[in-house]
């Protein structure tokens, strides 16, 4: 275990380095818990406006930054970034969530190019620009995508989903269809993650939110394979980038995710025991996680007994201070500073 | 393995066999997905009326065994008629679910009371008298309930929820409080189970629908603590019920399950590896499930090789056929004939 003050010190727990105490960013850490960032929607239009606005998703993505000094910043965006950079047509309602044309069967992939999509995503770079302008030195830069079978729910669902009835057709029916749209998932995201890295990433993590719905060998196939792919891809051409995972649900299924190659760090969901996960994994293995988002919005002795513990836990190896999920918007912004305190204390 | 005709096949296996061909009932076989559910459900008034029933609930019971003579026959009933029992007002609203008059806080819990509960449970008493009257020898009646856990999200959220933050705020904020609602819930969960043992169910499932929200040490505390309380009290006054405990989403935590003392079967949900259960548990263990509910519901050629998959990789050891989770309403009830031919042939 090595104490350090200075650094990067999320990017030096990534390349396999223990450090006492760990770096700390949280998923969600932008967002609507944040007075400060509900000021800034209020002037704004569209969700899917922000994220394509330079200069608002810089600032939205620098507001934890300053109010908590945390050691990742994670670009402020959305994954379905990506299938409106290959021209599907998508929006966002208040309380609703996404709603995109979904795809209807495998023909429906001819709407789909690249043709335009650098273009299209071309405002990601620039806040990631920005962004990177501004951020303190010891502060990582992350930047992140959706993971092709995650993208591809949306796409397919029109929606989020409870059964998944929608994508699980294709899958079961016609697979050939789903890995052609997963094929071309693989391709965008690796070019929007280029894209990213070019601008000034120094980290990426890539969320399979929808891990947690598929029996095991289609966790492989559709889990396992695109990720590797991606992974792969992108430590030929940027190797000193770390790749991070969160495949949010996977259960025992992290025991596939842990045969992975490339993956610099893997994050744990809040189910996931800390003992069973540094078993399952090579000790060398970057864990992130998995404080319930719950606790911290509830505050008190339970989040500092639960911080203790999962760093009890966890901190015995290579180990990023994380949430199990997204920060609720109902989480009182005091908590998070007082996490971070009990994290660093 | 022994080869088997006649005799409860479900029974055998929970009591250690190894069939071939293995056992099977469906979780929600009784349903939307069925012409006849829907005709009878046409005629009547809310969901929890049909429940309190006994004619119309016998009668959905009963119609999955008369179409596709299943080893097994799952009372008709909903988890939250123990609420009701205690005095919570609970309805059912079309396309929305269940709507509890939901508890503020443990003061609350006097509004709770045993006195009463076996009045207003008995109607489920006479559902199990008349179906057990009427099943053919070889089906063995399946009694249940929900877990205290699972059915304790229900009476504070007062609905399904997608974050859990009222109970999570009870659970970290005042646990002494959810204690004492869960204590409550073993009590009457044990009475409402020994009300249908009494009536003639031959074996019990407990559904913990919502085991896969917490963090390992909640797990213990919330989902072992008080189903081991419900098992060892029916174990010690029911020696000859046999009790499986299904705890969805339970991930990696269906190792904590794998300790409990007491049970005779557990169900694995659709994303838990055939081979890692087999693995986890004891060889002794039954185990039931996994079949994806969609790709019963999208039927073909992934339907037989699912199967398949599934019964090579459980079918060493006692296994009953199930679902990872209930039918969904989308399902053609051909597919599900044609399921029970896969598994019997």
């Amino acid at each position: 275990m090595t104490a350090v003050s200075t650094g990067k010190t999320l990017l030096r727990v990534l390349a396999g380095s223990t450090l006492e105490p760990p770096p700390i960013w949280l998923m969600r850490q932008a967002g609507r818990y944040l007075p400060e960032y509900r000021a800034l929607r209020a002037r704004t239009g569209g969700f899917l406006e922000l994220c394509l606005s330079p200069a608002l998703a810089a600032e939205v993505t620098l507001q934890p930054i300053r109010r908590y000094g945390l050691d990742g910043a994670i670009l402020f965006s959305d994954i379905l970034v990506v299938p409106y950079g290959l021209g599907q047509a998508v929006s966002f309602r208040e309380g609703e969530g996404p709603i995109l044309e979904a795809l209807d069967h495998g023909g429906d992939l001819a709407r789909l190019a690249m043709d335009g999509f650098a273009g299209r995503v071309a405002p990601i770079g620039e806040t990631v620009r920005r962004v990177r302008a501004e951020l303190p030195p010891s502060v990582t830069l992350i930047g992140f995508a959706g993971s092709p079978w995650t993208v591809s729910t949306y796409m397919i669902e029109g929606r989020s989903s409870r059964e998944f009835g929608r994508i699980k057709a294709w899958l079961y029916r016609d697979p050939s269809a789903l890995a052609a749209l997963i094929d071309r998932l693989v391709e965008a995201t690796v070019a929007y993650l280029e894209l990213q890295i070019a601008a000034g990433v120094e980290a990426i993590q890539l969320f399979e939110s929808w891990a947690g719905i598929l029996p095991a060998p289609a966790f492989e196939r559709w889990v396992v394979t695109p990720n590797a792919a991606i992974i792969a891809q992108l430590n030929a051409r940027h190797p000193d980038i770390p790749v991070i995972l969160f495949p949010r649900g996977a259960g025992a299924n992290y025991q596939a995710v842990s045969r992975m190659a490339g993956l610099a760090g893997v994050g744990l969901d809040t189910t996931v025991p800390p003992t069973w996960a540094r078993q399952t994994f090579a000790p060398s293995m970057a864990l992130q996680g998995n404080l319930d988002p719950l606790v911290l919005a509830t505050g008190g002795a339970a989040l500092a007994e639960e911080v203790r513990r999962i760093r009890a836990a966890l901190g015995s190896g290579p180990f990023v201070f994380n949430l199990g999920h997204g920060v609720v918007p109902e989480t009182p912004p005091e908590h998070v500073a007082e996490l971070v305190r009990l994290v660093r204390a």
